[in-house]
């Protein structure tokens, strides 16, 4: 349809970007090759749907995405993968016939900006024809918080210095309704409207190509809904996605307002602020946002993945990242959104049984990477050009998963006391995972018992003994779960006895768990007090590390798999690990003389790498190794170090990030009797200052002045 | 390559195909809407591979295919199938320029014989060009049985009437090496020879194409080895076939008539002889060849699927057609295969535990469907033309078979007394999958336990709640898997102590199934001797099924799902096949009512269906109704009755048809104290003769005269 205006009001949007460059992110100008990287970083998202920041109109060098969490279908070797939906906010836009694109015509500025503060993706655009016509665009895109089931997207139009036909094509890429072949039903419903220069408005239900004539100096303003529902949330996705697009389309302004007040909510809960070191205030703003982006409370049948909703790598697939890197993080700032990713864990408890049955173990080994059913979806080998089939050996042997899972749930019941959690699903996953390993661990003729041929964090080393990290958290994991038991038979006979009914667990089993703990190889020397990462490793080749000061490429790849195999370079903290999880039960000196150790070998091979190294070194009052180490984890993304982010963003870094200031800068600790901090601040660091919550209290914590409490600071958890 | 020769010597095939119309197939001329059903009712396969009876040539309506058993990949909504390898056996011949096909020239004469009794697949073809060049061919097919990594062609090639230029493209259609998205490597390695008229060979490691000028009169011969690895047979799958290959092209001769030797010493401990019945007796060795041909004794790591290695339906899948139908059949005369079918049920125990626990249950539930790993691979769903996604539920809820499994261990360990595999393997299925019906089986307020929402093997009707053949088949797992552990306890001490301790039965276990099986409900009525189907049934609409004496169609298509779930209509035996099963624990008048019952209920809408009719009515006496039924079993494939025969041979029907033979005619009842039998024979079964393995001795049965032991037969156990 065409339409023709004479009128010449401006048509605002009802906010505009942050300004204080630690709240935004910005890309000036439009770099081809980081284009990938820019999208992944400028993503948005709720938890329920996520998005690149894709250019609108595309480019040689776009990969637009969107993805919803839980919606997989099956990829290559038929390892399930998210869906990637429509290109919802695709828009072609010409002036006179002339397409406005980066390379048609002359880019006179050009940049996008992540509101990390208000959770919005800004475009700044001002783009001048063959012809010298001259085009202002400010485009807003965000995933709504307020609502998770929709998507908005507003474009204003300027023209700056002519009169003419400006034509918009707001046609999606991509099919609006899709069926998985795991039997979802996802549909997308888009509606647009126009807003004329006086705020006159044209409703279409989705059109394919509009038509207007605008004047010089006048603007007008594209809003773009699209309601979201898979067969997931409802019975009638097609029907809940029309109606709610019907019934939102006309309220935009009000849509990007109440999204926005959510954000300041989620930061007012969240919020990590650090004066005088801009770099690392925006570096941890920029995780948190990414954190909260990926969170969702309202569905407990999904958890975060590797990259969140932010792009194709690792196909989004729920890893250790989650419940080590992440939860602490919406333990203590988002607990709703905490439990939700417990919960997961526990629905998908078949899953991990499921797994235990078929290598042979009783009780539950969870999948080391798992997507929404809890099978294991590891892709169990991958083939090499020369056709070589290569096995990976993790979805078998990284077992160190299922301690992992029930640290997580461990660290979410003490920061929330929350009975019923532990009672209806947070106890069944402790019992469940020590059982496994009650059943994994073997009784060998030293008297001990062992757990062989597993792989540890550091994934360089595969089918190894006794693995450090691995035997140090099943027998925490033992430990715990027997406890738990007596605490519960105590507390909660009642929810005991059905529980222990249920799940077969008698006092027997009970003494069986602690015997495996107390009889378990743990590789420790009390002498040198050094843990063995695993058996053999101190018979392994010294590499010196420092030999290698300015590698841009991992370790692996400069030594080859088969010498760093037969080396004590490891990809990432084990021994380490271990130390900084179960710090209380350790002495002083053996956290130290394990990290001396450690350190010098540790070849930073993974993303969760530096910022555990950061936070202990931080604990150990080395800031110079600290502030290094958290700079390297706060590139990761940042500066694409390890040049992988065009996969999306590294969710887990992030939150390791969060612990190395929280938990390391800042030295909280959180004790039975209460949080303390025990702070090694960088010199630079003015003033910290955050708040979080600890069994149903707020308290603020200000450095270097000291801790509150400051309950109740709202009515609700956020 | 040309070669010229002048010569006209004979070079004939080392044998001919059987005579006796009972011990052959045979399809005269060529009829292009039964090609697909020929292809299947016409395969060769030695239970490693099938090859279907495909026009070597092929046609527009030919669907070659070979198979391996145990290689599987990944098919639509990632179900795994057997993958459809090269076709290996591809000719294109022509005579002057003119291609030798059933579509050019004219068709003098031309038949395909399966020849049962040798297990090969012949082809007698003259065909006449346009130039009135007449051309015979014969073609001798064959998948070796003395060696099952061979398949073997023969072609003899006689110019009638001319000389010429003869031209032979031997090229395999499709890769002679692939891999699986599962990781297998299968390796074809193709050799071939020309025989000229005196016999002088041409070998060639594999051509494209071999030209020869034959002479008026003259027979050329091609012979056809592909030898076949794949990499669960061996880590170098390539080089084995490339020397298995080599080794033995030049030995063609030998290996067929060593091939038809294996034939022959199958047949003299299958073969099942019924004189008066010429069509009957074709029937029963159509049955047993193919039976024979899809087991392998030497891989314990496979089954058979529900077509064999025959064709692409149900994808290779294995379903408790094996366990119920075709295994007594091996049990009695092919023991060694036998076993391998049972120990495919043990190696698969970690799937079927994995399903258990999946769906919270404890133990092992098998795959309805199972491929080669035991995880259930039923299609979760389908989609209809309209776009409806239809949940096919027979994987979550056909829970018989984890009791017909068991039923199967026990009636291979009763005919065998293999103490060894009881020890090994058989008791640890009998106890996984009674775990599995004890905590299946619910305690309800009525005082009973229930099995609720299942599907029992009349799949007209889901979602029900006390199906009787699954609750009888529980109750007998549950009393069985006890008796066999007192039965250990008291003859294997020992191994009954490690099996015990291994998979944690203990006495309060054992008392628990007892208690179960004890108070399950059944649907039994005393008063009326009726088993009611499932709770509720005897409510359903009749429907008079002699009001549909025609058909062709199955009941459900005829009437409409929603229809038939309303009514009394069944697919196949229920009540009928646990009364057949559980024979000796009911009296007969409790048979005889429950049979009267459900039998004009039943619409045999299953191929399993009319065999279990036709043994039971043959037990009771009625020999009308059991000759009909017998009948219609027989003419599945062989009049393809049901119209699906395209999709491979229905192994299920033939293990049901013997055991109708055996079982139901002849009566052959097998009790502790050894095989009695109360035949019930048909007028015109002038003499019904065969011979069996019971418990290691052999067994020689002639009706009407008797049985007698003939042990030891040979030495070993064919």
């Amino acid at each position: 349809m065409t339409i023709n205006h004479v009128a010449s009001n401006l048509v605002d949007l009802p906010t505009e970007p942050a300004a204080d460059p630690t709240w935004i992110l910005i890309e000036e100008g439009f770099t081809p090759a980081r284009e990938h990287e820019v999208e992944s970083l400028f993503s948005i998202a709720n938890g329920y749907v996520g998005s690149r920041g894709s250019l609108a109109e595309g480019s040689a060098l776009s990969a637009p995405a969107t993805f919803v969490a839980g919606v997989f279908s099956s990829g290559v070797g038929c390892v399930p993968e998210l869906v990637r939906l429509a290109d919802w906010s695709h828009l072609s836009i010409t002036v006179e016939g002339h397409p406005l694109r980066l390379d048609q015509g002359q880019t006179l500025s050009h940049r996008r900006i992540l509101d990390l503060r208000q959770g919005m993706l800004w475009r700044e655009w001002r783009q001048q024809d063959v012809a010298g016509r001259i085009t202002r665009l400010k485009e807003l895109r965000l995933a709504s918080l307020s609502d998770r089931h929709l998507l908005v997207q507003s474009v204003t139009l300027t023209a700056e210095n002519y009169n003419g036909m400006a034509s918009i094509d707001a046609t999606p890429i991509g099919p609006l309704t899709q069926l998985t072949d795991t039997g979802i039903t996802v549909v997308m419903a888009d509606r647009t409207r126009l807003l004329d220069p006086k705020g006159g408005a044209i409703v279409s239900p989705a059109f394919d190509q509009l038509s207007f004539e605008i004047g010089c100096g006048e603007t007008y303003r594209l809003d773009r809904i699209v309601a979201l529902y898979t067969s997931r949330d409802t019975d009638e996705p097609r029907t809940a996605a029309q109606k709610h697009g019907d019934h939102v389309i006309s309220d935009v302004d009000n849509i990007i307002v109440q999204h926005g007040d959510a954000w300041l909510k989620r930061w007012q809960a969240s919020d990590l602020l650090v004066e005088g070191d801009p770099p690392t205030q925006q570096a941890l703003r920029f995780g948190i946002y990414h954190l909260s982006s990926s969170a969702n409370p309202e569905d407990d049948r999904v958890s975060i993945g590797a990259r969140g909703l932010t792009g194709t790598a690792y196909k989004g697939h729920v890893f250790w990242d989650t419940d080590i890197f992440m939860l602490p993080f919406f333990n203590l700032t988002y607990p709703t959104a905490a439990r939700a990713l417990v919960m997961y864990r526990h629905h998908t408890l078949p899953g991990a049984r499921a797994k235990a049955a078929r290598l042979g173990y009783r009780g539950a080994l969870y999948a080391w990477e798992s997507a929404d059913t809890g099978e294991e979806v590891t892709p169990p080998f991958v083939v090499a050009p020369d056709g070589e089939v290569i096995r990976i050996l993790t979805g078998e042997q990284e077992q160190h998963i299922s301690a992992d899972v029930a640290f997580g749930v461990w660290t979410y019941w003490q920061a929330t006391e929350d009975e019923r959690f532990l009672i209806d699903a947070g106890a069944e996953i402790l019992f469940e995972t020590a059982r496994f390993w009650a059943s994994r661990a073997a009784w060998e003729e030293d008297g001990r018992y062992h757990i062989r041929k597993v792989i540890g964090p550091d994934e360089y080393h595969e089918s190894v003994d006794d693995d450090a990290y691995t035997n140090g958290m099943a027998q925490w994991n033992l430990e715990t779960a027997e406890k738990v038991a007596q605490l519960l038979a105590e507390r909660q006979p009642a929810a005991w006895r059905g529980l222990s009914r249920r799940l077969g667990v008698d006092a027997d089993e009970l003494h069986l768990w602690l015997h495996v703990a107390r009889n378990l190889y743990t590789g420790f020397d009390e002498k040198t007090g050094l843990f063995e990462q695993f058996q053999g490793y101190f018979q392994l080749e010294e590499i010196d590390l420092a030999a290698f000061p300015q590698r841009t490429a991992p370790m692996d790849l400069l030594l080859g798999r088969e010498r760093i195999q037969r080396s004590q370079i490891i990809k990432q903290p084990d021994v380490v690990m271990l130390i900084y999880l179960l710090w209380e039960r350790l002495p002083p000196q053996v956290r130290r003389v394990n990290f001396d150790y450690y350190e010098p070998r540790c070849g930073h091979g993974s993303s969760l790498s530096p910022a555990i190294h950061a936070l202990v070194a931080a604990r150990l009052g080395n800031l110079t190794l600290a502030a290094r180490s958290f700079r390297q984890a706060a590139e990761i993304d940042l500066a694409n170090t390890m040049g992988n982010a065009a996969g999306g963003i590294h969710a887990g870094a992030m939150g390791g990030l969060w612990q190395a200031a929280a938990f390391g800068f800042a030295g909280l600790h959180l004790f039975k009797n209460g949080p303390e901090q025990h702070p090694h601040l960088p010199a630079d660091w003015r003033k910290l200052s955050t708040q979080f919550q600890w069994r149903g209290q707020w308290y603020q914590l200000t450095l270097p002045e000291g801790r509150e409490k400051i309950w109740p600071k709202n009515g609700d958890d956020a």
